[in-house]
């Protein structure tokens, strides 16, 4: 098998008008970037936003494994199948962060033979819409400490600072830092920390912001400190907005790109799956339902986190109504969570399976409390067996569910189009009684008691006691009415990565608890977050290179 | 009269690949950034490399004073000029940098009707040009750190780490911090500097690349710390090249944009003027001289320095050969040379004028002494008498000058036809004899003193003991054969801000002395150079906005 850059250098483009052209978009209506890349111009909104929405489908998983799942590859694949079956579909997914292609992590673009191109473009620069992110965040952070540096008239307290400086790369020296030494011209001396990119609230801001006002209102929102009395500092205070805004202007707008077959996909956003929401942003997916029948988008990680909080906050604040929800796994990750060491997963082991499957049995009612029909899809590898496959079918089907083999990553859209049929079916047959979990009008405590009990299956919550202070500060200060944003290791249910599976009789700490006043939602972190991640012994960067000719290797 | 952003958003652009036709650029050779900007293929170069070269234009100006020269103004004037004249030109430009915008300068588009447009996108994030550049940096400084975390098997000395971090913000609390702080898996604490990213030697690197090979090799020559045994280390040992060309690969292609009058104008690259060689790109250069009869480009700060670097550095290493040279200056300024203060500029002051023309004076000796002919330009205001210019005037042409006035800041390319005669006329009848001022074989403290003397009219130079010691490593180190680059301040042709006109009996200290490897010179800086700048008690940001259609205001 090729790797994927290889695909996807191999894979004929056709201009993006013509790409666009299958969603009825003029050309007018493009801002090109390069050839094969474009920005969807204000105007195309308000020429669609009448139309009808098509049907939202929503591609999440089981808790990740070392085995791999293969969420944005089924995610591409589907798209690609229905653009075979004469489906006017559009996938709409997030923008891969920078910094994670020169770790470990090489980048995101779905893989094999399902897959957004060009892969290069799309996982370095692409449209410069991280890049605006980090000037608009840097820009509100010097704001802030000129105002300290010229007199701080609004009595910020610098230990009471909590706006971080960002950088869109892997940079762990930069996660503790002093700034400020020097002579009196150099600032004021204190602790800061940079995050990387995708981390910044702006980020979460860009992604839930329906429109250029909407995004200023909530930049405006945005709390980056706390003054003496402890009273939140807000970047409107700072007369920050209108210059985030401006430098924001054109990241606001969609992208569109295309997959290895021509397939439209439009790539906006792309917000941390742990401290923020971790979904493409309101605009792509409101738009894309404007210009297509069938919209597949993904959430990040599994579906405790991505689903959840796609379900909770992204549809609820934006107003989308999820019509089904694709939840990927593989045998060999079900029978991981079975206690199958990695290596011996290619073995038939369906004691393992039927051990390991009750992670997926939890995630598929997790998904029905949200009243929204589930179709379960295994990424076939050429080690699982007929007996294996047969026994997740029938799980499936037992709890109704529509069940497909899928194999796109090896035969692209050709590989999805049974799942692409069960997906049109479900659309079809099944209603779709789309609810919130909570009500936000409930006390803060109480949203995260329900996510903990309802969808981790936690016995109950504990907090920290300085999480407790925060919760009643939060309150105090009339932060009310809004969703719970969870940040939770992603490979349990509970808060202990090491208890696959479905765990039972745990308790979920609370470790910490923010608001993101301008995302709109409370930050409730268990265990620790890592929002600057560091490079590996040998960093994927050595090993990427540019020919003479300009073409891009080593990215994978 | 209206400020430059009303002007600059009145104008009525067209589309890039009209104005690119001019030059008989294809479509095909164009990388589209929206409607009005583009990216020249490298498929371009191959095409054109062939072609005669046009004739090279190079405007600079007298020292600067805070009563204004115009220099990017008149370039941009002059370029419009010749358009009117129906002279196959093209303008060549720095991008301006993004940060300074948000304090006290504004944008850098030249200004009135002499303005390169869009101008909020070029003053913003224009094609993403910086931002690569910073991810370059900051991806080399990641990778450095991670070495020294990792083992630090090339023996880093902690101490000498000379690269430093870059952010295209002004943010002087980041000019000096600790690094490091927290665990052990958040890195080796250490003192580290931030710089504005036009201060990155990769922006050196970028702008005097000829091509992906050479850009490599310049990478890869970058020092980014030495050893406990005093060797250096460079880019190359860390593995950092490929993967820093990969993010580099569209910035190293110019950009196409316009004038308010439909000019074309390539701009592309912006090193700073005073640890680097403040000019544009040489490809960009270069394909212009391939593209159009005439090309029309400019240089940072004064003569002094600008144009020093602009041939003494650029020309030599790309093999231009400049064919004349523009000198702005005002009557303004020139009375302000002479010691009028700032609030009485508007009264005719023939002394004053006499007194201070003697700075025009040198600064043509200087260019005269590359042997390239040279044209004064005064950029004239309301309040300059018919005495005054009829000075200055004569006083060119005493000393073998074409002399034009230039009113283009007012009038566009009309006020610019007088200027756009003379230049031509010099190209047609006046011989360039371009030869740089020194032999680069030179040991380094005879070129210093060369450019001291010749250029700024010192009487010697005296050394700090700290620079007389980086001499010393870096001839033994082998870094010879390089040109100087002078970091002085702009404001006087001493070493000293408050000498203006043409001081004499004068030292110059230097400071410290480093080389830039990567970009191929030794950097010798006087008295400080902020290679940081901070936000004023109100920052322009504060005045900036955008409104709910994505028009933005407050740029200026």
């Amino acid at each position: 098998m090729k790797s994927d850059i290889i695909i996807a250098q191999e894979a004929i483009l056709k201009p993006i008008k013509e790409v666009a052209a299958k969603l009825n978009i003029l050309e007018e209506d493009l801002e090109y970037y390069g050839k094969y890349k474009a920005k969807l111009s204000d105007e195309l909104w308000d020429k669609v936003k009448d139309n009808p929405d098509g049907k939202l489908v929503l591609v999440t998983a089981i808790n990740p494994t070392p085995a791999g799942e293969g969420k944005t590859t089924t995610t591409v694949g589907l798209g690609q199948a229905l653009g075979l079956m004469n489906i006017k579909s559009v996938i709409a997914l997030r923008e891969p962060s920078l910094g994670p292609c020169f770790g470990i992590k090489g980048g995101a673009a779905g893989g094999g033979y399902a897959q957004v191109v060009p892969m290069e473009d799309l996982n370095l620069h692409f449209t410069g819409d991280f890049h605006a992110i980090t000037s608009a965040n840097n820009l509100l952070a010097a704001m802030l400490d000129n105002h300290i540096q010229q007199g701080n008239s609004l009595n910020i307290d610098t230990n009471q600072i909590v706006w971080k400086r960002c950088v869109d790369m892997n940079d762990r020296v930069l996660r503790n830092i002093v700034v400020g030494l020097g002579r009196k011209a150099d600032g004021v001396v204190r602790e800061d920390h940079f995050i990387i990119t995708v981390a910044s609230e702006i980020m979460a801001v860009l992604c839930l912001a329906d429109n250029m006002k909407d995004l200023k209102d909530r930049l405006g929102r945005m709390v980056v400190a706390y003054t003496y009395d402890g009273e939140p500092v807000t970047a409107k205070q700072l007369n920050a907005v209108g210059s985030m805004a401006a430098l924001l202007k054109d990241a606001l707008k969609p992208n569109i790109i295309q997959t290895v077959e021509n397939t439209p996909a439009i790539v906006h956003g792309g917000p941390f799956a742990n401290i923020a929401h971790g979904c493409n942003s309101v605009r792509a997916t409101k738009t894309a339902l404007k210009l297509a029948d069938v919209v597949v988008t993904e959430a990040g990680f599994g579906a405790d986190l991505g689903a959840e909080k796609f379900l909770d906050i992204k549809c609820r604040m934006a107003g989308l109504k999820p019509d089904a929800v694709v939840l990927v796994a593989t045998v060999r990750a079900l029978k991981y969570n079975g206690g199958v060491p990695k290596t011996e997963l290619s073995n038939e082991n369906l004691l393992a399976l039927k051990k390991g499957i009750v992670n997926l049995e939890k995630h598929i009612e997790n998904v029905q409390k949200f009243g929204v029909p589930v179709v379960v899809t295994l990424n076939r590898f050429i080690s699982d067996t007929d007996a294996e496959l047969n026994f997740v079918k029938e799980f499936c089907e037992n709890r109704n569910c529509e069940f497909a083999l899928s194999e796109v990553w090896e035969k692209g859209g050709e590989g999805g189009i049974e799942l692409a049929k069960k997906v049109l079916s479900t659309i079809e047959h099944k209603e779709s009684n789309y609810q919130p979990l909570y009500p936000v009008e409930l006390p803060i405590k109480e949203k995260i008691s329900i996510i903990a009990k309802e969808i981790y299956g936690a016995d109950g919550v504990t907090y920290e006691p300085s999480a407790e202070s925060a919760i009643r500060m939060i309150e105090a200060l009339g932060y009310k009415d809004l969703p719970i944003c969870m940040a939770k290791n992603q490979y349990s249910l509970s808060d202990d990565p090491t208890k696959l599976g479905r765990p039972s009789g745990f308790l979920i700490n609370i470790r910490e608890v923010y608001v993101s006043a301008g995302a709109g939602f409370v930050v409730a972190i268990t265990g620790t977050v890592m929002t600057m991640p560091g490079l590996p012994k040998v960093p994927a960067a050595e090993g990427i290179d540019v020919d003479d000719n300009g073409k891009i290797t080593g990215l994978f």
